[in-house]
């Protein structure tokens, strides 16, 4: 997304709308932007390999998740309540066909945005509930990022990869501390290292608290103990500033290539 | 928590402040009624097994939780940003101390709340932003069940069992559908298929879509693939109607005890 673009429609929405509208606008445009850089990855592999099939698609049913649970095991996948739910991300899921006419998941992104005090300290805009706060205290909405990671670990739970990426955006998601200029010319500090302004760590339980901005596809196996554990990180990259369309392409590219390379070693392309 | 408890909350905070406050304090005394049920648990378990050490505690440090993933491999456990940061179950945390000198986790619970329809209807109230509507648009803040659920399951991912315990209860919560009489006479159906009402789907994910309503504690191992996949599974009990605290007390020691067996098969208790 051009900054361009996000300056034009928060402008529209300040005249609409107010605070409340203009967080969820921006929000949008994130979940937008990683929908067409899933577009483009989705564009450049075709490409790219075109001696493979690809498909690409908004959302997954539960009922298919629950399927492919109980060829795992009978006890699996058996309880639904709502028939036709379905899983979103943000930016869809990538498959590839493989050599036995099976398609396999090889991209599945989302896109969060949280936390909008860079930009309200430029514009010198007091917050909270008699607004005279320079920060917003972080809340937790974040948290609800666990549940697709949760189904889709599900649905590749017998795969050897797990092509998971998060990108994560805004103030509460900064990964060192910076200041930002007030109009007036006063500096006012974003932290990345307290409580009541970072959020990442509510989203790391989902890599195993492996580092961040790094790519998770291949599973790791922990050997050595009793028995093998299979962990399906997500690749969770994070940071205050928008991450840009070219920038996300590049990162899911990357994803979606290792998944080849494990399916490849698993079943090798003709 | 008795029925006459809640009731003379939720008519202090009609005179004190409205709907938003009221669905607050429900959801607030079904996190004390399950502390209070995991309270009980404890007590009940010091005293059947005096043998045995137990602890019980509020939180566990997520510096603690990277420093059990650490001992796996060293490329987990890294990441932390906030570093008091903690996870907090409605219930607590309750651990036994084994041979070794280990304190085990047997038990974690939560309790969520979604779902006022009954009441409402009941009341004759009508809701949504014309107050013309019988029932309200289920909201989606369940979802951030799952955060606890991997960070624990993180904290216990040596283990060979896996003790937590969500109680559902509201109306987002039925398994059934079933009529509720307004007091015009008029009846309203509270239905468990519909996806503007029911949640229990957005929680599933946590539990592989097995059965609710169901003790999970002992590890499922999947055998017979490439390599044996270990699940964590939430043991999910949901429902419309409220838990009663003794209801909860005896899934509760139910859950512990299990893993007092999974423990006591790896590592005979004294």
């Amino acid at each position: 997304m051009s900054k361009r673009q996000t300056g034009r429609l928060t402008e529209q929405q300040i005249r609409g709308g107010g605070p409340r509208e203009i967080f969820g606008t921006v929000a949008r445009i994130h979940d937008d932007a990683v929908a067409d850089a899933s577009e483009a990855t989705y564009n450049l592999l075709v490409k790219t390999y075109p001696e493979l099939k690809f498909r690409m698609r908004e959302s997954i049913a539960k009922s298919e998740i629950n399927n492919i649970l109980k060829t795992l095991d009978a006890r699996l996948g058996e309880t639904l309540f709502v028939k036709e739910a379905s899983i979103k991300p943000d930016g869809g899921l990538i498959e590839v066909l493989d050599k036995l006419g099976n398609w396999r998941i090889i991209l599945v992104s989302e896109a969060k945005h949280q936390g909008k005090d860079v930009d309200n300290v430029r514009e010198g805009k007091l917050v909270g509930k008699e607004n005279d706060q320079d920060l917003m205290v972080a809340g937790n909405a974040i948290e609800r990022v666990h549940k697709n990671i949760n189904e889709i670990r599900n649905a590749m739970l017998g795969e050897l990869h797990f092509p998971y990426v998060v990108f994560l955006q805004g103030s509460n998601f900064a990964t060192s501390s910076f200041e930002v200029l007030r109009p007036d010319g006063r500096a006012v500090m974003i932290r990345h290292d307290k409580g009541n302004m970072n959020r990442i760590d509510r989203v790391t339980a989902a890599n195993y608290c492996m580092k961040i901005n790094e790519n998770h596809c291949r599973n790791v196996v922990l050997e050595g103990g009793e028995r093998d554990i299979m962990l399906q990180a997500a690749s969770i990259y994070a940071r205050s500033d928008e991450w840009a369309r070219e920038e996300m392409v590049g990162i899911m590219v990357q994803v979606a290539e290792i998944s080849l390379s494990v399916l490849d070693e698993e079943l090798p392309w003709p």
